[in-house]
C-alpha cells in the first residue's frame, strides 16, 4: 500500500522541508510549517524510555511510538475526520489497571509495526488515517539510549543513562552518546535530508530531541552533505536539561556537536535572548542569518504560536529566495 | 459525524436486514448477508465476560467489544484499506506483559468510546475506517451478564453466572437470563428490527449469543411486532452449552424461549439435520418454511460458507417475494 513521500508528491510550488527533533517542540514546528508547506517529512527521535512509550518498548521491544505519534498528530488533516482521528490517537486510557496512561495512539502504531514488519509503512498508514500534511519518520531503525557525561556543581562528574534521566539531570551536560553508538538510521529519512530544500533544527529539548540527530552517522553525513539549507528554531525558554543556558549557549552547543554543520538560518524570540549581540556575533561566524522575531504566543507564554513562528520561518526562505535571485539573476 | 444507517441509506432495491447474534456465527451471518445487500445492521450480544473482552470490561467498566470488533471486521470493504483496517482490528498483542492477548479494535472501539462518550458513535466510526458494508449495534446499551439454571446428569440443579461459565457448563441449560433482568436496549438496534424486512437469528453460540436478544425486553418487543420476516439459521454442530441437542431440539429451545416469536424460515444443512421429518414437522407447527441445503464449506468442515449461506438466504428472500406476488397479485 503506497502512501504519499511528502516532499516529492506535495505541491512541487512549495518548499521540501525536513523538521528534525521530538516531542512538543517538533509539534510547534510541524504546526508551524503546515502553514507553509504540505511537503514535509518530520524525522523523530527514537529514545524515549518513560511513560507509555517506554512501557511499549519495554514490553513489545518496538521503538518508543510517542514522539512519532505526537508529529503525526500536528500533521494531521484539518477536517472533522482528521480531528476526530488525531484526538483517539492523542487519547489516553484512565484507569487503575495496566492500561493507565497508555496512549492509544501508541497502541496503534506499534500494532501496525507487528502487522507490517514494517516500521515506515505502519507510520504511513496512519498518516493517510489522518490525511496528514506530511509524513513522519523515525531518526533510526532501532530504539536509542541516550548518555550523557554531566558535571555537578562542585565538577563532580557522572555519566546519565536514559533520555527521562538524562532530560531531568540538574547538573550540565558536557558529551552526549547514543547507545549503540553507530545505530543504523532510516534510509527514508536520510533520503528525505538529501532531497529536501529546507531543514529545520528545534524548537525541542536540546539534548534529548534536537541533538540526537546529529549523532546517527547516516543522518549526520546526509546533514552535512546535503544542499538544503538548514535553520535552527531556537527555544523559548530553558528547561531541565538546559538549566542557566542562554539563547547563545544553545547554538554553541549544537555549533560544538557539528562544527562542520552549515547553518543558514537561526530564528529567536527577543524575550528569549538576553544579549542579541553576542547571538548575533555567533551567527555571523557561523554564516547564519540571524532572524529575532516574536514567534511566541500573544499572551507571552513560552509557547510557539504556529502563525508567527510560520510567518518567520515563510521570511527566512523568502529572504533566501531574493538572495539566490539576486545572486543568481533569476 | 453522521454516519449511514444502513437500513436506511443502502441500495433501496436490496431487503433491509437485521442480524441478530454475536461471536463466530454472526461472523458468518453477515459474511453471507453482505453478498446479497448492503442494508445490514448487525445487533450483537454483549454479555462476553473473557479474554480481551473481559478484561476491558472489569479494567474501564464498559461494554465488551470484542463481538461488535468481530461483526464489524466481517462487513469490511474488500479494499486493500478495509482489509488491511479489519486485519489491525483483529491483531492481537503477544508479550509476557499486560498487553497480551489483547485485541487492538477492542481497545480502538474502546478509546473511541470513551473519547465520544457515546457508543453508536464510535461504532459508526470505526464502521467508516472499515468501509463496512452495514451497521453494527449492541443489542443492549449496558454491559450484561448471562446467567442459567442448569440441569446435571443425575437430575440436580445448579446456577451458573457468566458466559464464559454459561458457554463452558456440561450441563443441559434448562433456563436463561440476564443480569440486570430488565436492560435498557439499544434504541438504534429496536429502530433497525423495526424497520427491516429480514430479521436474520443464528448461527452461533445458541444460549450466548442468540436467545440473549430475546431477553432484552424492548428487543424482543420489536422483534414480536416488526413486520420483517424471521429467519432462523441453525448451527452446524452443537457445541458445549448445547451438547447432546439435535437441530430440532434447537429451534424448540428457541420458541420455548419465545413462542409469540413468528418464524418465517428456518435454513438447515442436511449433514447437521439428524431427523428432518421431525424438524419439518416443527417447522410446520410454527408456520415456518424450511430451507434443507447445503450451507457448509466444500470440505465438509463444520464452518458456514459464505456464498452457500447466501445463496439459501437469497432462496428464502425470493420464495417469499414469490409468495407474496401471487398471494397480492403482483
Amino acid at each position: 500500500m503506497s502512501a504519499p513521500h511528502a516532499s516529492r508528491f506535495g505541491d512541487p510550488s512549495r518548499p521540501a522541508v525536513v523538521a528534525l527533533g521530538g516531542g512538543h517542540g517538533l509539534s510547534a514546528s510541524l504546526s508551524a510549517l503546515r502553514l507553509m508547506t504540505d511537503r514535509i517529512t518530520a524525522v523523530v527521535t527514537v529514545a524515549d524510555d518513560g511513560g507509555s512509550s517506554g512501557r511499549l518498548r519495554e514490553e513489545l521491544g518496538v521503538l518508543p511510538p510517542g514522539d512519532l505519534r505526537m508529529a503525526l498528530s500536528a500533521l494531521c488533516d484539518d477536517s472533522e475526520w482528521g480531528r476526530t482521528w488525531r484526538d483517539l490517537l492523542q487519547h489516553r486510557f484512565s484507569s487503575d489497571g495496566p492500561l493507565d496512561r497508555h496512549s492509544v495512539g501508541n497502541l496503534l502504531i506499534v500494532a501496525l509495526w507487528e502487522l507490517f514488519g514494517d516500521t515506515v509503512e505502519g507510520l504511513d498508514l496512519v498518516g493517510r488515517l489522518l490525511g496528514a500534511r506530511g509524513r513522519v519518520l523515525p531518526m533510526a531503525s532501532v530504539p536509542l539510549r541516550i548518555e550523557a557525561d554531566v558535571v555537578g556543581p562542585a565538577g563532580e562528574r557522572d555519566v546519565v543513562r536514559g533520555q527521562t534521566h538524562v532530560a531531568t539531570t540538574g547538573w550540565r551536560i558536557a558529551q552526549l552518546r547514543l547507545d549503540p553508538v553507530d545505530p543504523p538510521a532510516c534510509p527514508e529519512a536520510v533520503d528525505a535530508v538529501r532531497e529536501a530544500d529546507w531543514v529545520v533544527l528545534g524548537p525541542g529539548s536540546w539534548y534529548t530531541s534536537v541533538l540526537p540527530h546529529l549523532l546517527v552517522p547516516a543522518l549526520r553525513a546526509a546533514l552535512l552533505e546535503t544542499t538544503a539549507r538548514v535553520v535552527v528554531v531556537l527555544n523559548l525558554t530553558p528547561d531541565d536539561e538546559t538549566a542557566g543556558m542562554r539563547a547563545v549557549d544553545h547554538l554553541a552547543v549544537l555549533r560544538a556537536h557539528a562544527p562542520e554543520l552549515p547553518v543558514h538560518a537561526v530564528v529567536a524570540d527577543p524575550a528569549s535572548v538576553e544579549d542579541v549581540d553576542e547571538l548575533a556575533d555567533l551567527c555571523a561566524t557561523m554564516g547564519a542569518q540571524l532572524l529575532v522575531r516574536q514567534v511566541r504566543r500573544g499572551d507571552q507564554s513560552a509557547v510557539h504560536d504556529p502563525l508567527r513562528l510560520a510567518a518567520a520561518l515563510r521570511d527566512v526562505v523568502e529572504d533566501y529566495l531574493g538572495d539566490v535571485g539576486t545572486r543568481t539573476g533569476r
